[in-house]
């Protein structure tokens, strides 16, 4: 014990940090209720205190609401939506498994490279980034693949704002003997997602998103088919912390076999944002989304900003605007934060540059977000020479 | 969007989750300061606001100071410390790798099951629990296995108490070609730890111990041997978001290249207790661990309970507490909590039963926790006829 503290006064001088004042209009995170704040900052407890094991059933039951399922086997993954995603093919894919992957943006590709450190046969279906995935084509790549035992889609594209209806797509999947892997980070909350409606195998999901909570964790949803797949393995979970044979021996009802230690104050986040989705009901927020969403579109269309989705696919939380030509964009980005504090986002991926991404998101989805946002819009334009 | 919210009114009659008043005194998490709070609890905003981006810079500057390292790669993963352990090991084991894993506890054991799941070839060397890492034992492993490439072993075992000191180990590994990765989990904060000053390559921790911070983040730091062992790979790292290429751009100063979420406001939290750290003093810090250490375990010897580890290994952070003959362990911690809001830690694994895990970590490590903790330790043993 006497090593001194060595090396340069590393830190010294900093202060608190005060964040900005912002209203969080990109692809998440979104605006954060003050209740869930709040929440967050109550003492931390244990993470097998009673108390707190009882808050986690009942936070397993809020997100069975939100994900519409009556699945046992629904929890928040202790990471970000890509540690959900991870979490979903390290635990259903095997070595030499061959996987239908839908891109049609970059979650898609994210997908791929999943399927593909699993050591899992990757059967691309490419769709343009914007439009939907094709339901005629997975099922030319299901017919030429008949040996696929899974099929991988983003319901909503947070790089494109384009929705997929993951019904058809998962009654495809099972048609052909293949298990559904759905990407729902930025619908649940503001588009209908029915886990067991659409029978779908596997759904993960973000707190970022429509459930305005901080970002870092990742509620999944696994039906009876994935886990007894799971089940099946012949080789092991190539992840110790992903395990999903682990990870439910920390989360099922009655067990807590320890595992990992649980973020106490994140979930603590987690259940007072799902609790507000319950008091407002599902229903009342999908119809809140598309409300402020055909809001911002008529304004939009009054600012002479177009939309690069097809109006049947798009998704209201999270509209792609596209940048008109000879606009500098990123200078656009700068004046809405600098002037008017409002964060939107840039292009992700081969829309770079090419579109800004208008979230309303969750508790950001307010009438007042989309006036403030259009008459920014209006005002950075105008500081380019472009009035309307 | 005309699907209906069907199913059960799940969820609903939930109320906010207001946690019971506790002093965390078992093996983390421990307790969290106010201010910590409410930098958690102060508006998300943006993972790539400017503003956030500075924090981050001085973030990743304050947990320079804390491993007491100049390593440029050294930032929080965005998971808890099992996600920092598997980031280590699936960057720097590929398939074939001997690696010697020092177990002496249930951490040890975990580091194994991430070498082996990474492909690795272990050498495991066993030592008691309750005890260091055996210098000899590793180096007869070395000498018998040439072609190893790493060793990893646990500074501070939070299942048994048991203090390892990494400086000779490191050195150790260096002589024979290893690199060293060193489990600093319970230690950072408690415990010296110099990561230059070992010359360890790869060094991981966890919030929610010494740090005083929630649960939910694993800072990491690589040393330019390892980041030189990562980039020479050929195979790729089996996870996508562990990947440390992929982390880097996102983490590395001037980068920023999308890659997840960042949790923002645990950010804000680490942020705020790195910095009461650093205006603590490390070596304050460390001597306030000892002291009520110290104190705590006069005041065991006085209730006639004894500690697991010798004198010399014991980390003063975490004290194993010897149950006596006779008494039943979980109804002492139960008094502990119901009567006292005390919570205390049972063993783990092979010590299940045998000890109760006594924590001082951090902001819990104060002379009147110690006390309250030996006054509701006499009242619990009291209650089943021990008096003394």
């Amino acid at each position: 014990m006497s090593q001194s503290a060595t090396g340069p006064a590393r830190g010294a001088g900093f202060t608190s940090f005060t964040p900005p004042a912002r209203i969080l209009m990109g692809p998440g995170p979104s605006d954060v209720h003050e209740r869930v704040l709040a929440a967050m900052a109550r003492p931390t407890v244990g993470h097998l205190d009673p108390a707190f094991v009882a808050m986690m059933e009942e936070l397993k039951e809020l997100l069975r609401y939100a994900f519409q399922t009556s699945n046992a086997v629904t929890f928040p993954v202790s990471g970000p939506g890509s540690v959900g995603m991870e979490t979903c093919f390290v635990n259903l894919v095997e070595p030499g498994d061959t996987v239908v992957v839908c891109r049609n943006g970059v979650f898609g590709g994210r997908m791929l490279e999943n399927v593909t450190r699993c050591g899992g046969l990757p059967v691309v279906v490419d769709d343009d980034w914007g439009a939907p995935v094709s339901l005629d084509k997975v099922e030319e790549a299901l017919r030429a693949h008949p040996e696929a035992s899974l099929v991988g889609f983003v319901q909503a594209e947070t790089s494109t704002g384009a929705h997929t209806d993951p019904r058809p797509l998962v009654a495809l999947a099972h048609a052909h003997d293949c298990l559904a892997v759905v990407d729902a980070v930025t619908a649940v909350g503001g588009v209908p997602v029915g886990v067991d409606e659409w029978g779908a195998d596997a759904v993960y999901t973000g707190t970022q998103k429509c459930l305005s909570c901080p970002p870092g964790l990742s509620p999944v949803t696994f039906g009876e088919r994935a886990v007894a797949r799971v089940k099946a393995r012949t080789s092991p979970c190539q992840s110790w912390f992903m395990d999903l044979g682990l990870q439910l021996g920390y989360w099922a009802s009655g067990s807590r076999t320890y595992h990992h230690t649980a973020p106490v104050n994140a979930l603590y986040g987690l259940h007072e944002a799902l609790l507000m989705l319950r008091e407002e009901g599902l229903e009342a927020a999908w119809e809140r989304h598309r409300r402020n969403h055909l809001l911002l579109a008529a304004g939009l269309e009054d600012l002479g900003l177009g939309l690069l989705v097809a109006e049947e696919h798009r998704l209201p939380q999270l509209n792609m605007v596209v940048v008109p030509e000879g606009v500098d964009e990123a200078a656009v980005r700068a004046h809405l934060l600098n002037e008017a504090g409002i964060e939107i986002g840039a292009g992700l991926g081969a829309l770079a540059g090419k579109v800004w991404r208008v979230g309303l998101m969750g508790y950001a989805s307010r009438e007042e977000n989309v006036s403030a946002c259009l008459a920014a819009l209006r005002a950075a334009l105008a500081a380019q020479g472009r009035t309307v």
